[in-house]
């Protein structure tokens, strides 16, 4: 029981020997983290297409939640880019944006979400985020990155803009570029080379003149804080809102109440594919990014766990008002950076969101909206990576062609078609490969008992004898082709009488290999060829004994190849 | 161009020296596969739901294109027992049996069916029939055994009898055995009586009273023949039909009229998923007869060639006035066994057939269907096999759950939901096992230059290192695992400073193996573990030279195992 506890509730893997050091470094790390979190949660939640309020929300409950049940120590989970804008394509199919319809829905999807990932976690189902290939992953995050980037310029030129994909986004911001709001822009383009500033080159400079790197890292990630806090300053102080500026105006004072969301089968069908889709994609970030920082600790990540975690988290995300919300990179860094030991840092900034919450809200009333889409634009422009591309095209095509697949859909269709083009690109094309098995022709290299393929080495080969090594293992999938080498094999072989597998690559025969090696060896067995195994592994021994293969199998197994050629050879 | 017409044209391979011998073999075998074809002719259409005649036109045409196109000397095409119930299945859901509207969706199904087979040839997508595999075609093909075999009590009995599923039908039986026509019931069981000793003893009995082997073998395929005229002669002798024995009645006298079906969209939105998975089945059947006799004369199959003829014999069925056909087991062993020697035996039953067409029709007029009823009942039972059954259980249990699925879902629900819930979840089984890819972690074995299994041998290792054997090669799909796998194996080993990767196996790294291996590294070189390879193929080498992981890495590339072993033990 107190094992199945620890497994299920990690939390009492550190709890139980916190000590006063730990403590000290989460509250420091907690602080850091809070403060890059306030204007992140509230820039997302614009992202989205909700209120600001809802993404403060989202970074509380999660991160008490992930606390709980996380298996990373120092993972900092709530809203992030990605998985915001997917929530922006879901819910405005459903609602219109601004609507308490809207919010519902968005609430709805973290239920849903954090519903199917807990499942997923408890019937141990994390290898179906192993479906969402790096290349696939890495061109749906790029073109999310440009569709965000883009979506935020209407807040930095202020004005109205409407679409989901590039081209009616373009289009629509050109329609309106008469309209644009020139304070706003001056705001937006300020923050703007503000933050790629702060990015670019502050560090250096703080550095120079004599601030610790630590200290510097931390001024350098509170500068969205820096941009919020002046820009609300010179919008109260001047009234620019009666510019026409956009403000997130009355943000609610206080915690959020309370409330299980009611998920209709209806909402279900149609959100669906949706969630299912979010939490895969917040999934295979997470996971990436809470392996990348435990392995600098030599910690232990435990994927379904994390499932589970993370399930738990967009549960109480939903329950208390927020949208849903996974790992993100540059927060759990800083955490990282910051020397957070345990997940109780995470708890200390859900401290710190709900107190700027119940407090900081009412100053938020001025603070431009191109302030946030300033620091989205910033943000995800890091998420746009040409390098990879460039690589994934030299090193493979195959795998080149599903990123590009993904990337162009995402871009001019949606994100939701973008990914599952993806995934079922990498699918079609992973199957593609396995039904074309590897196999070579071996000889036997002179004076050693090495064997090697005939079309690369010089070898000793039999006219009686064809060896040939298989280098898989052998499913219904590959089984065919190889059925069908081996035919061709015989028939352009004359003299042959003996063929020789030899087994040392093949981890496992499935049922369908097995009646086709049955088959192999009837039909050899036919035409006078003995059909030989050699360096069968002991696990596959063993479930050939269960089956009638071997008592009919014509020629014998050898525990060598080496041992099998030469008593072929011998005989007359 | 002679090469490319050889290719999509095989009977340019034996046309031109095609002797005497040849012929007069192939004109034996043709006679007696035409007399076996004919009553199985009859008696799939039949059960496919279709008037006698057009199985016979589906015997003629059909023969002639395989044995142009066909790369097989002797298979033999024509209507088969499981297409014929796959036929009547999905032909049935959209046209009334006995319409002229069902006729004419059989015929658009087989033209479906031609094109999808044909197209999948030409673009050499064979390898997709490996999707279904050997469990899952022995559990659909001994559940349609089964599902055949009850329908065609109805024309054993002399009733009527409605369902598709195994529980409607056995149901409609029940309640029509009060109207069972006793003189119908008479004929059946007589014809299955003889049919099954014509089966089981009648060869023995031939031999012993000095009939060559050859002979007999020929007089027991006539079996079917021989109950056929026989209850002709009775019924109509003894005016059987006035008693209420159901009879075949007027077969129109003649060749079939040549006419290309329409396919309007309509309905290829209706077949189209029946289309697929006819001609799945009927290639994965028909290839294996193929390869099967091949082999046996040391001669070759072009699967993609195969489709290509199977999809002309589709497609000449359709416009000669006939449904669905594909290789058939028991006369492609008939005519190989007969002593065909080239597709001409399959022109020249053709031309049996076509006269039977002609000149026989008019006797058919008494043929009691419960004559056909019994050589079909006879004939699919040997479809129905329970060894392979109890085998794939002993051998591989989730094999066994795909075969077991199959066989309820066909048996319970249909043709269709039961082959394509196989095909999912072999696919699933599949996809899972390649998400946990086989390693091993490795020692020296003492004095030699072998490394082994840890768990399973004796032998050397060093704290410092670990090395690890990866036994597949390294996909998006299993990289995640082994990514943890490596995770874990270091956080539990903390004197580690070497890890080794043991690459024998390794055919191949796609893009996410690739990332996830350089990821690999990075996370070792933050804690100072080199990582190191050792044993990569050629081919592998060749690719990681166009990506960044070489030149990243921290550790370097041994030949063998045993020189990095001996090389890292050695620095201190």
């Amino acid at each position: 029981m107190p094992k199945l506890l620890k497994q299920y509730l990690p939390i009492f893997d550190w709890a139980g020997d916190y000590s006063r050091d730990s403590l000290i470094a989460d509250i420091i790390a907690a602080l850091i983290v809070t403060i890059m979190l306030i204007p992140q949660s509230l820039a997302y939640a614009l992202l989205a297409g909700l209120p600001a309020e809802v993404g403060l929300y989202a970074s509380i409950a999660p991160l008490v939640l992930y606390a709980i049940f996380g298996t990373s120590r120092t993972l900092a989970v709530g809203p992030v880019a990605v998985v915001s804008l997917m929530t922006a394509t879901a819910t405005s199919m459903i609602a219109e944006p601004g609507t308490i319809g809207y919010i519902e829905t968005a609430i709805a999807l973290a239920m849903l979400s954090g519903v199917f990932l807990a499942i997923m976690g408890l019937f141990r189902l994390g290898f179906i985020a192993n479906f969402l290939s790096h290349p696939v992953m890495t061109g749906f995050i790029t073109a999310s990155g440009i569709l965000i980037a883009i979506s935020q310029l209407k807040h930095i030129f202020g004005v109205q803009m409407s679409g989901h994909n590039l081209m009616e986004q373009v289009n629509s911001l050109i329609s309106k570029l008469s309209e644009i709001n020139s304070t706003t822009l001056l705001i937006g383009l300020g923050c703007l080379l503000f933050l790629s500033y702060v990015r670019s080159g502050l560090m250096g400079l703080l550095l120079k003149v004599g601030i610790g790197e630590k200290m510097a890292n931390i001024l350098v990630k509170a500068g969205p804080v820096f941009a919020v806090i002046v820009t609300i300053i010179l919008t109260s102080g001047l009234s620019l809102d009666q510019r026409g500026v956009d403000i997130v105006g009355l943000v609610p004072q206080g915690l959020p109440t309370l409330h299980i969301p009611e998920l209709s089968l209806e909402l279900i069908e149609k959100l669906g594919s949706a969630a299912i889709l979010i939490s895969l994609v917040g999934f295979v970030e997470s996971i990436s990014v809470a392996q990348t920082l435990a392995a600098k600790r030599r910690q232990q990540i435990d994927p379904n766990q994390e499932l589970i975690a993370l399930g738990m988290s967009n549960i109480g995300s939903a329950v208390s008002g927020g949208y849903p919300v996974t790992g993100g990179f540059a927060r759990s860094v800083v955490n990282f950076d910051a020397g957070a030991m345990t997940p109780a840092a995470g708890g200390f900034t859900a401290i710190g969101i709900a107190l700027a919450t119940v407090f900081l809200t009412p100053l938020l009333y001025f603070l431009p909206k191109a302030t946030l889409a300033a620091t989205i634009i910033i943000a995800v422009l890091s998420l746009v990576k040409i390098k990879p591309i460039m690589e994934t095209w030299r090193y493979s095509k195959g795998d080149f062609f599903a990123m590009f697949l993904t990337i162009v859909l995402t871009l001019m269709v949606s994100v939701e078609v973008g990914i599952t083009a993806g995934v079922v690109s990498s699918f079609v094309l992973f199957m593609y490969r396995t039904t074309v098995p590897h196999y070579a022709v071996v000889g036997q290299v002179a004076g050693t008992e090495h064997f090697r393929n005939v079309k690369r080495h010089k070898v000793i080969t039999d006219p009686r004898i064809i060896s040939v090594r298989v280098d898989e293992s052998l499913y219904f999938s590959n089984i065919r082709y190889f059925e069908n080498a081996i035919n061709e094999l015989v028939a352009s072989n004359p003299q042959c009488k003996h063929v020789i597998l030899m087994c040392s690559a093949v981890n496992s025969i499935d049922t369908s290999a097995l009646e086709s090696l049955e088959s192999i060896n009837s039909r050899l067995k036919a035409v006078n060829i003995k059909l030989h195994l050699s360096e069968v592994k002991g696990p596959v021994t063993d479930r050939l004994a269960h089956s009638h293969f071997l008592r009919n199998l014509t020629g014998n197994i050898y525990l060598s190849q080496y041992e099998a050629f030469k008593s072929l050879t011998a005989e007359q």
